[in-house]
C-alpha cells in the first residue's frame, strides 16, 4: 500500500493503527468469531466499547463526573438544533452567538427557530478573516455559543471569553488538538470526523446540572437528558464509528494525550506558516493572531505558477490540498494524525516553486 | 476464524463478502492508497459511492424517479420525528397510526408533539400478539403510519391497507426481505442495521411530490427537501456505514435481488416454524397468520429444560438467541444474510431437547 500525505479537511487522516485495528474488527472482533458490524449494540462485546469511549473522553479532557459524554448520530448540524432545544427557554428564550464562519452561521440559523438570537460579534463583513474579540455576554442570555475553529477560513479562537451564562462550543475541528480548561464549558460538541474518528458519529459533552430548565417539550432524539439516562444507547448507536473513535482516542492517550498532541500540532503549524510567511509565492487569508493550528487555507500569489504547483504537490503524493469552494486556493489541514514529515513534503514542494 | 451462527436481532449478520470488502476498504479504498475512513465525502472516490447507494435502492425496490433516496444519521428513532415534521400540517395536523409494538408506539409518541394522532388500530392490550386489520383511514388524515415488521413481538404485516392519504412505513426490520409494491408507499424508512448494512445510517425513500405542503417551519437537518436538494450530502454523511450498505445491496442484487431473497427467507422461516409447531417443547408468542419471516420469538414450554437448551445452542456455535428483555424466552432472527444451514443447526438443537 502506497500511503499518501493526506491533508484532507475532513473526514481526514487517522492513525494507521486505527485503520489496521478497525479493519481487523470488521473481520473478527476481539477474536469472538463475529464482525463488529454484526453484533448487538447491547451485547457484552460492545457495551464495554461504548462505556470506555465515554470514559476516555472525560480522562483526556480532564472533566469530572459533573459531565456526561454522548455519542450521537446526525452530525454537528443536528447539534445546531439540539443545543437550543435543550438550553433555550421556551418563554422569551434568548441566546448569544459568535459568528466566525459558515458553521457558526448555520448554528445561528437553527437557533433562531426556537428563540431570539443576538449575534454578539461577527467577522462576516470581512469574509471571516478574524475572530471578533470585543464583546460581552451577560446573564440575560440563556447561553453563549461559539465555534472554536473555523475549517473554511482557517481561524481559531485562542482564548475564550468569560461569560455570565452557559458556555457552549462547537469544537468539531480542533477537539483533542490543544490543551484548554474544558471545565469552562457547559456543552462541547464535535463531529468525530477530524481528530476523533471517522464520519458518522458526533460526540457531545454535557454538564448535567444545566439540563431540564427550559420548560420546553423536547422530542426524544433531541433530548440530552434522555440520551444520558440511556447511557448513549437510547437507540442503536453508530457502532463502527464509535469503535473507531475509541481506537483513535486510545492512540492519543497512549501517545502523551492532548499535551503531546498540542506540541506536535504547534510544530507542524509553525513549519508551514513559517514557509508561507517567508515565501512570497504564498499567503494566507486571515489575521496572523487568529491563525488556526488545524486548517491552513492559503493562496498562490502568482497564478501563472498554479499549474506547476498543482503538478508538484500531486507528484509528491499529497492528497486533499484543494481549497474550500467558498474561498478557493489551497487548504492544508494538519489534524492530530498528520505526521510532520507530510508537512515537510509540502513545504519542500512550496520551496521548489520559483 | 471460527464463524458463528448469528441469530442476532440487529445489528445482525451481513454477507461475509461485505465484511471482507469493507475491511479491505478500511485499509486501502479501491487501491487509492487511502482508507475509506480518511477521504473527503465530497471526493471523487466517495461521491460515486453515495450516488450508487441511492440508485441501487430504487432498482431493488422497483421505484421510478418520482422517488428520492436519502442516507441519514440518527436512526429510525429520528425518523419518528422527521415524518411528522415533514408531513403533518402546521394547522390542525392529524395523522393515523397503527400501533403494533414498541417501535410503532415510540413513533406515535413523537408524532403527538406536532399534532393530533389517531391510533386506528392497536394490539397493545393483547401484548402485541397480532396485527390489527379492521380499520379504515380516510382523507381527513395527513398521513397513515405503520410498522411493517415488529422485531420484539415477531409479527409482520402481510398486506397493507388501501388508505385515502399518504402511506408511511417503518420497514427497518424487513426492508429488502420480500417483494412488495413499494410504489404504494409515499415514505419508507429503515435503520440499516438489519438487512441493509451496519448500524449508523438510516435509509429514507420519499416520493418528492408530497413534500412542502404542511406550512410548517422545518429545522434544516429534519427537512427531507433539503437533504434531497443536497443529494444526501447536506452535511458529512456516515461514510463507512453508507459504503458497507452499498456492498450489502450489491450482494443482494448479484444474488437474484429481493425475489430470490424472499424465497430463501420463506424456506428458512418454514424450517423453523415447522419445528416449533411440531415440537411440544417450544411455542411462539403470536398469532400464526401474523408470524414474521424475519424474527421468531419463541419460548420453551418446560422451564426445567432451559439450561439444557441454552447449553446446547451455545455449544453449537449459535449467537444472539436470547429473547428481548420485554418478552423473555428466545428470538431467532432470520435476516437475509443468515444461511439456511444456520437455521438447520438451531432446529437440530431443538430436536435434541426431550
Amino acid at each position: 500500500m502506497n500511503k499518501k500525505h493526506n491533508f484532507s479537511a475532513g473526514p481526514c487522516i487517522l492513525p494507521q493503527e486505527v485503520f489496521e485495528k478497525s479493519a481487523q474488527a470488521v473481520l473478527d472482533f476481539n477474536g469472538i468469531g463475529l464482525s463488529i458490524l454484526e453484533i448487538s449494540h447491547r451485547s457484552k462485546d460492545f457495551v464495554p466499547v461504548m462505556d470506555e469511549a465515554r470514559a476516555i473522553v472525560k480522562r483526556l479532557l480532564n472533566l469530572n463526573d459533573d459531565y456526561e459524554v454522548l455519542y450521537l448520530g446526525g452530525g454537528a448540524s443536528l447539534q445546531f438544533l439540539m443545543v437550543p432545544f435543550n438550553l433555550m427557554k421556551q418563554e422569551n428564550g434568548k441566546a448569544a452567538y459568535l459568528d466566525t464562519g459558515t458553521w457558526a452561521s448555520n448554528a445561528i440559523k437553527e437557533a433562531k427557530r426556537l428563540g431570539t438570537v443576538h449575534v454578539v460579534g461577527s467577522s462576516k463583513a470581512e469574509n471571516y478573516s478574524f475572530i471578533p474579540k470585543d464583546y460581552k455576554v451577560g446573564s440575560e442570555y440563556d447561553y453563549f455559543h461559539c465555534t472554536s475553529n473555523n475549517t473554511i477560513y482557517g481561524t481559531q479562537m485562542k482564548t475564550f471569553p468569560d461569560v455570565d451564562t452557559l458556555m457552549v462550543c462547537d469544537m468539531s475541528s480542533d477537539i483533542f488538538s490543544r490543551q484548554l480548561d474544558f471545565s469552562k464549558f457547559d456543552v462541547i460538541y464535535a463531529g468525530a470526523q477530524k481528530n476523533m474518528g471517522p464520519a458518522g458519529v458526533t460526540m457531545v459533552v454535557v454538564k448535567k446540572e444545566i439540563l431540564g430548565k427550559t420548560g420546553r417539550d423536547i422530542p426524544s432524539y433531541l433530548d440530552y437528558s434522555l440520551h444520558i439516562a440511556k447511557e448513549s444507547m437510547f437507540n442503536t448507536p453508530p457502532v463502527f464509528p464509535v469503535y473507531a473513535s475509541l481506537l483513535t482516542l486510545q492512540h492519543l492517550e497512549n501517545n502523551g494525550g492532548i499535551a503531546e498532541a498540542e506540541k506536535r500540532n504547534e510544530a507542524k503549524a509553525k513549519l508551514l506558516y513559517d514557509e508561507i510567511d517567508s515565501n512570497p509565492m504564498f499567503e494566507t487569508f486571515c489575521k496572523k493572531e487568529d491563525r488556526s493550528l488545524m486548517n491552513v487555507p492559503f493562496k498562490i500569489t502568482d497564478e501563472s505558477k498554479k499549474e506547476e504547483f498543482d503538478n508538484a504537490w500531486k507528484a509528491a503524493g499529497i492528497n486533499g490540498l484543494n481549497g474550500h469552494r467558498s474561498l478557493g486556493g489551497y487548504r492544508a489541514s494538519l489534524y492530530n494524525a498528520l505526521p510532520i514529515e507530510s508537512v515537510q513534503v509540502l513545504v519542500d514542494v512550496m520551496k521548489s516553486i520559483k
